[in-house]
């Protein structure tokens, strides 16, 4: 959706709070879209281009973004070795802009190609803008979950972030972890597991189900005690979880992603709250 | 430092509260530490190895980490195609166990690289241990900053992620980005960014000075939204920022780090309470 301010999105979330009529109203959460950062370098008779980096980022300061990285990555030391910085190519859907910026190097400066090999990297967010990056998920072969089952109730969404806090005795000592967890439609929380990554939490959640050969998991919920990203949805959407709760907020492409594959996704949990952003079917 | 659990670990911090004396006392932190996951597949005559990821982590269920990477990023679909798993090489400094996990497919399970290429990424955490990372950095060229200056008052530090909290508006209205900011020490803070991606929030924030020509940024403390993880730390180094602020949690490995290059590193920052894990010298 085209937004005035492009860092921000509005979309309609069914709001729960215990002993109330569920109500719908407009939410408005932080856009989450992919950007790449390529470089041009080399003598002028010589000229290269590479592509460094894709980021998964909130539009806005895109060139401030580029160059940022740049210099905290020790890529370059000065200002005076960026000859120009513009975006790349047609605006992507939805954006005034690229989501590609291009930064012309001042002839003559060179990278140390080896060096940045061993250092860089993209995110599995493929493709340059958000609709990419979803449809990239579906070249993988992932389908859309079935609808409607299972079923889980209100009470027991609310109660969840409450037993996942209990569970996390790291995080009691350190106020340093992310934490994820795999619950029942009973309310039961099965296992939980606690890392400063808020994807290894998860990938290690999924991962110990995967080693028992116990995937897809189509009858839990996961609930995660941080913000809903574009990443967690696509490892649960991998795993098969048909429901995601998030005590934080979820970005727009994390609700885009949740809509297209038939997920549930609820954010802002707790005993007071849950808004839930698309498949409020499972909901009872 | 070794612990009895390698998830946590135990450090010294100066903790100021308004009106009251200093006080040091042990604090315990989330443990940061690269990992390495390295897969073995192909036909038993021809096996080939391949390092995939090295990711910042908290040690503890490790093999579930690298299973569940791969199994959430598409690269395998199920149990069945893992051999078995293994740590690699000796005991990483302070720890039970080496931080790189090999995954040995079963015979003949191949992996196609091309997509591999395109879709993964290590972090800029070199070195496959904290002390390693921290050296990596040193071969980078950077130095310890220099001691002492700029100096900080307590109230001012105390007031920074009030003024920070009132200069997101995107935030206000989506809850969903994270933001960081520079001051001064007169306490002006005087721009900030947002993002939903932390480290491209301190990315925007420090590209504007470096496109400025204005770095090294010696004259300011930055102050983030939430916690300080390594990576942060080493951005905040290039940059040459003397003064770390975050509102959350600092990592084991953010300590480390700090206190090697000579920074000034505060967590749990609010009105009510600051946490100076090293520099303390630099708060008057």
């Amino acid at each position: 959706m085209k937004q005035a301010d492009e860092r921000e999105s509005a979309v309609p979330v069914t709001e729960f709070r215990p002993g109330e009529q569920a109500r719908t109203r407009d939410d408005v959460l932080a856009v989450e879209e992919p950007m790449e950062i390529r470089v041009a370098f080399g003598a002028r008779e010589a000229r290269q281009a590479r592509s460094l980096s894709i980021t998964m980022r909130t539009p806005g300061n895109d060139f401030e973004l580029a160059a940022g990285f740049l210099f905290t990555e020790g890529i370059l030391q000065a200002s005076s070795q960026v000859e120009s910085i513009e975006f790349c190519g047609p605006a992507a859907p939805g954006r005034s802009t690229s989501n590609i910026v291009r930064v012309e190097l001042a002839p003559g400066v060179e990278l140390d190609l080896g060096s940045l090999e061993r250092h860089f990297y993209t995110t599995s967010s493929c493709g340059i803008c958000g609709k990419a990056s979803l449809d990239a998920v579906q070249v993988k072969g992932l389908t859309t979950l079935p609808a409607g089952t299972p079923r889980f109730s209100r009470d027991m969404l609310h109660a969840l972030p409450v037993k996942l806090r209990a569970e996390q005795p790291v995080f009691d000592r350190t106020g340093g972890l992310h934490a994820a967890g795999l619950a029942t439609p009973d309310g039961a929380l099965h296992e939980i597991r606690e890392d400063v990554g808020r994807h290894n939490a998860v990938d290690k959640l999924i991962g110990r189900r995967f080693l028992d050969g116990k995937t897809p998991l189509s009858d839990v919920a996961m609930v995660v005690s941080g913000r809903a990203s574009f990443e967690i949805l696509q490892k649960a959407l991998v795993a098969g979880i048909p429901l995601i709760v998030a005590v934080g907020a979820p970005s727009s492409l994390a609700v885009e992603m949740a809509e297209r594959f038939g997920m549930t996704l609820a954010g802002f949990a707790s005993q007071q709250r849950l808004n839930v952003y698309c498949g409020v079917d499972r909901i009872v």
